[in-house]
């Protein structure tokens, strides 16, 4: 019996590094006064087959219920997102700003930085067109990675527009029936050789690389920089329009997150869909919307990359692990005075562990220090009183039982 | 498009009474020493065939994937947790106490408090035989509870023993291969018509019932009762033989938590499963284990159902939905200055939010008020003071920039 492939154990030290990168996410989105929701892990096929472009469905965890209907493991939130603000908008003053923390799927082969599951931060903005909201999340973003170590040195930000690319293809006179596939071509450039590219865009390829190689000029991405620079951010990020993001959905800005050395895959990517609530709705709701994703496995690789962010890690989740208390049983007729008073302690909120059976004293002050307990109490011979260890400076002394508490207050 | 039936959208008022119980569990198992982990949500098929009874079998959300595999979304942790520590025990001193707070799965039919996906704790210690274990194990759901604001007035947790049933079986001479499925009936029984469990017990039904009548008597739960009186906790248990729970693989001390009422479903259960790990390990790794799950729907309906439970949920959620600082920009010309301050504030750790567009300086307060924010900085004519209106008396003062810092610290 194996874990399947592409799926991880998350043993507690893992465990812990995944929740030390959950709080990290849920504390700087709330900070932006971003809502926290969630939506469910399977969804019907539909909802990512029509919205999502090709290249998405290829990769879904799908498959046909007992009840006959298709199904799909969600491989990512954007869609579930639009389709539950296009049913429920009414109830909430726009414009909404929701972040959410979740599992994703996707049925693809492994590599590095890319699983069968990996959880994602989901951060949106919904019902405001102005660049004010993508300038906003695109500062949330930037935020988000400082919050872990990490500096201007470590990482930018890469941004681009979607309107940009459209406005050319609209003056080389391409269908718009093609843009979503040229977009993807383009999208892929960077990945593909430049034969590969020239061969699948035909006569747009000289423009395409002339623009690629000129950079292009964008007053709007002018001013995003802009707007990021009134608030300090303005070295975090870089115009670059060679990012288009492969989804079929971005109507505008565009962007995604790289660590400096390009060592690995983007740590995150997001942009404007303004179209895909209307999709999704039956009401003929349409609001404007933009987000980004941020999944937690190139996040970690980075973490472990910069010795400062994983010394950061590593103390928070040491500190965090740590008991308060650790019961040492010397006499086994206390136990049952130490179980009460265990009790009393786990009821006013300490962290608190014993031994379950009768253990030797010595093996009992190691697993106090083994778990981090910053104190240790000796139910022994001294009874009523106990002797109360602190266990960072090694000082013992004697604690009568009606005295505890304060002391401990003291200690704690 | 519409969510699959039997799953649920969590909109930020759902998610905030998810995360409140979330909390909860995650700081109550914490305070038992209880180490958090979590295993994957896709596990294969057979992992949950063999070991855990047909009765979840019918039940899986089960399918075959890209890769010919026939897999499984998870319907309980224990055969997850068994794998795990089969393979992985070695790294670590035993008994292991681990949490796990996670999403989990069955195809049938909805019904009140049974949906096709749920949230459940599962708290475990592997590797302790002795009755002090199943003690700990019966406390901590008992804490977990009290901590929503439950007393013994509220529910209760009925204790039973499988051996205790085994032993009858033995007795009455019926063969091991059957005793699962016997077993299985009598957890049935009452939920079912006397007449349809005695067609399906035969010869057993006048003993059963008989037994099941009596109350039965067991000195092993009864010292397991001793010991929770031990620690205050006995009002909160009763000893039930009735309870036999469903799955396959309990080997002990098993119980379930009821409200006290009876109106709902079982809000948690567990027991012993001592020959599961060896069942599952490649290596003839044989350890002693325990467990219980919680889930999150019957227990959102009592803290629904009890008064205290609930106000203390809506008062927990009230406050912790709040932000620090709405910031009015009552002059556009303010706006750069106002960003540059929004970005130090949230640095700092405040949770800070601001109009993204020009509005009028009512509705900006209006919506300060609406998010719960305790101090409202006003952007404007005064500059470079700033009006520092504090939300909870209304009263409003006049704070230089340099000075912005040492005030808010003194309000917030």
């Amino acid at each position: 019996m194996q874990t399947l492939p592409g799926f991880r154990d998350f043993l507690p030290a893992d465990c812990a590094q995944r929740n030390y990168i959950f709080a990290r996410w849920r504390e700087v989105a709330r900070r932006y006064g971003f809502l926290e929701w969630e939506g469910p892990l399977l969804e019907p096929t539909d909802l990512y087959k029509k919205k999502s472009g090709p290249e998405i469905v290829e990769q879904l965890f799908n498959f046909t219920d007992k009840g006959d209907r298709e199904v799909a493991l969600r491989p990512e939130l954007t869609p579930t997102l639009a389709r539950v603000v296009a049913a429920q908008e009414r109830q909430f003053k726009k414009p909404l700003k929701w972040f959410s923390i979740g599992q994703f799927f996707r049925y693809e082969k492994q590599q590095r930085g890319r699983l069968r599951e990996h959880f994602q931060l989901n951060c949106d903005i919904i019902g405001e067109s102005d660049l004010a909201a993508d300038i906003e999340l695109v500062a949330l973003s930037i935020d988000v990675l400082r919050q872990f170590g990490f500096t201007a040195q470590d990482f930018v930000v890469r941004i681009s527009d979607r309107e940009f690319w459209t406005d050319f293809l609209r003056r080389e006179n391409v269908q718009p029936d093609s843009w979503s596939e040229v977009l993807q071509v383009i999208d892929r450039s960077a990945r593909e050789s430049r034969e590969k590219t020239a061969e699948k865009l035909g006569p747009l390829a000289d423009p395409v690389f002339a623009t690629l190689k000129s950079g292009g000029k964008s007053a709007k991405l002018e001013r995003l920089v802009d707007g990021l620079r009134a608030r300090g951010l303005a070295d975090f990020v870089a115009i670059d329009v060679s990012i288009v993001r492969g989804l079929a959905y971005y109507t505008g800005v565009v962007f995604e997150v790289f660590d400096r050395a390009e060592k690995f895959r983007a740590i995150a990517g997001g942009g404007r869909y303004d179209n895909l609530i209307a999709q999704l709705s039956d009401d003929a709701v349409s609001l404007p919307a933009l987000g980004f994703a941020m999944g937690d496995v190139v996040l970690s690789e980075l973490i472990n990359e910069i010795p400062t962010a994983r010394a950061a890690m590593q103390k928070a989740i040491t500190d965090d692990r740590k008991l308060d208390i650790y019961i040492v049983i010397a006499k086994e007729e206390r136990r049952a005075d130490a179980l009460r008073q265990i009790q009393q302690l786990r009821d006013r909120g300490y962290r608190v562990d014993y031994p379950l059976t009768p253990t030797k004293v010595g093996r009992q002050f190691q697993a106090a220090e083994e778990v981090g307990a910053r104190v240790a109490i000796l139910f022994g011979d001294e009874w009523p009183q106990m002797k109360v260890k602190n266990m960072t400076t090694g000082e013992q002394e004697l604690v009568p039982g009606e005295k505890l508490g304060d002391r401990l207050a003291e200690l704690l």
